[in-house]
């Protein structure tokens, strides 16, 4: 359980498999958000229909609503929301430090408003550890403190030494709880840093100093910071990782970043992105991102992209796409959503094809020129 | 094509087969509306899953957005909302009659304002049949004038009159426009009266005497006056209608009042109902209505309905169900829908099994003292 196999390489890019209580992952893969036990507007059904293999929720809003007591009470997270592959939650963190809303942190844990009620809650390392186990994904994450990316470096370090003894905690309090049951659950540290290569560098020896892991999270990355910088952190951090470890490179859903993350050497991916844009009527297409509000569409009888396999593609027109968002219909969002997921989970699939084949870096040049230039029109 | 074929009977009520243009409609029949092209919240192969045999959808709303111009360019509407199943059009005149905004009638037709952008826009007899030519159903209703059904006699009197003096233009701008193709559209007359059984007899008498007609639809009932004056005047004027027609009762898609209607000799039903009450948490059940928000339900592990097959009862719980309403998450909607138009078409099945088997009334009783029970707990 929780092994990690690669399977064949181009450069820092691999082709893996991932064997999880819950199945399988194939990688690169993609993992969408469903941020409150749903993929927003899909199914269970939907996300299998599109290939996704392992899906993310949050910690945080599974939390506070409807709490990991109801979760546990109608069987655990997979029965909950019917997704029956591979889970993945985060520990909460992320939500902690970027809803608005006051909080105190110290090295105990955090205190935090919940955005739904205003109660005052309390999340410690210990307690991060005991709602995942009680929510029941099959990876859940290690508790890190966050910091925005632009804090001096003082400030960086300091979140980052207290990230590890709080990792020190979870590895602790989650190698307890999984005493009785190892094969239900893995926990994964999460490397911060943020664009410091020195400081990701000294995170990760410390995070493997704590002893050995099942896989390793890259966070603090894709959160506004140029491009070029995420690419380069990516390459200074990553002839270093354990190359037999999984990679979780957080929060990154662009085709672009993660193709450029896959040819750094980043083999799971989740991001809103694809969804929350999908239902502001962007949608991702081979030729770039098209805006299917565009009075352009109005009577274009073409798919978004001809070049995609999904039910949105294979069955309704840029047309009629554009008259559901122009008319406010649910059927809209879903529909944009579903196909993003596809183009995502998609570019996961083709690139480890590539990957094992050996013409992953030419393939992924063309992707991304052509990509590029739908863009700029 | 258009035949209507009575395959057994039980009293007034009858099982059918009704030949359209794009396929066959086995009645007794529940048709959900897809008011602005799309059955909200729900994709056509949703409704498939669920026994949906025909849609409706509404005139006045692909008039005013997109336009039939827009729809007959990307194909027409079976194509534009990719349902290659019969399709209904309603005549657009309950929309003006009903939407807020001014209106003026005359003899002529109705100038009307668009609820979309507040356009001045007027509808005739013959452009109403000349627009649902442009979309392409294959049932197209007559224009009719409707009243407030607590109008005074005269009123209702008046607006018949005119509803049968347009109802000829319709049929004979109809019978131009489908000389080339009569297999491509048929045209059905509204029988109006409101709860008034000699107008209801009247009405009837003037729209038989314009010809022959494949179907007949009568409007004006179950829109707010008490059950059981919609169940007396369907008795008052059942035995009157031409026994070969399929009848089409507008508006009706409560369980209740589509078995009470069924017993009544009516063949096809539509409603929002099932949809709009399920967009608000409302799940028709074989035991009644319940509210699946409704703290209840929290961490119920049951199906909203153990007897129903659909993905929704088969799939999740109520619990999650709840979660999914209290948490304003959108597959709420879509899952909520489903089930309640699944509860629709398959009561239209049981039905027509159970007329079929000749164990229709007993059936309908026992149907009827359940879901009346559970409603009232």
């Amino acid at each position: 359980m929780f092994e990690f196999l690669i399977e064949g390489s181009v450069g820092a890019a691999r082709a893996g498999t991932l064997t999880l209580p819950h199945g399988v992952v194939r990688t690169p893969a993609f993992m969408p958000v469903g941020t409150q036990g749903t993929v927003r507007a899909l199914s269970p059904f939907d996300l299998r229909a599109v290939g996704v293999q392992m899906v993310l929720a949050n910690t945080y809003h599974l939390h506070v609503r409807p709490g990991e007591d109801v979760v546990a009470a109608l069987g655990g997270l997979h029965r909950f929301m019917a997704w029956d592959g591979p889970i993945l939650t985060d520990s909460g963190g992320f939500q902690i430090f970027s809803l608005a809303g006051t909080r105190r942190v110290d090295d105990d844990g955090v205190e935090f408003q919940s955005h739904v009620d205003g109660s005052r809650r309390r999340l410690t390392p210990e307690a991060a550890m005991e709602i995942q186990w009680a929510l029941g994904p099959d990876v859940a994450m290690a508790l890190d403190h966050l910091v925005p990316g632009a804090a001096d470096r003082p400030t960086l370090a300091a979140a980052l030494a207290r990230t590890t003894r709080w990792l020190a905690r979870c590895r602790q309090r989650h190698s307890a709880l999984a005493e009785a049951q190892p094969d239900r659950q893995t926990c994964w540290p999460i490397l911060q840093g943020g664009t410091d290569s020195d400081l990701r560098v000294d995170a990760l020896t410390q995070v493997l100093d704590l002893g050995s892991w099942t896989g390793l999270a890259v966070g603090g990355l894709a959160v506004g910071e140029p491009r070029p910088s995420m690419y380069a952190t990516l390459e200074a951090v990553e002839p270093r990782l354990p190359r037999g470890l999984p990679r979780y490179l957080m929060g990154v859903g662009f085709p672009e970043d993660l193709l450029e993350a896959v040819a750094r050497g980043m083999d799971l991916f989740d991001c809103v992105a694809p969804t929350r844009n999908g239902r502001n009527g962007q949608a991702f297409t081979r030729d770039g991102p098209v805006n299917i509000r565009n009075a352009v569409h109005r009577t274009d009888p073409a798919p978004l992209d001809a070049s995609c396999d999904c039910e949105t593609c294979r069955t309704y027109s840029r047309g009629y796409l554009r008259h559901l968002f122009v008319a406010d219909e649910l059927l809209a969002l879903r529909l944009l959503s579903l196909h993003n997921v596809r183009i995502l989970t998609r570019l996961g699939e083709d690139a480890r094809d590539r990957i094992l084949d050996g013409t992953f870096d030419g393939w992924r040049s063309d992707w991304l020129a052509r990509y590029t230039a739908g863009s700029t029109t």
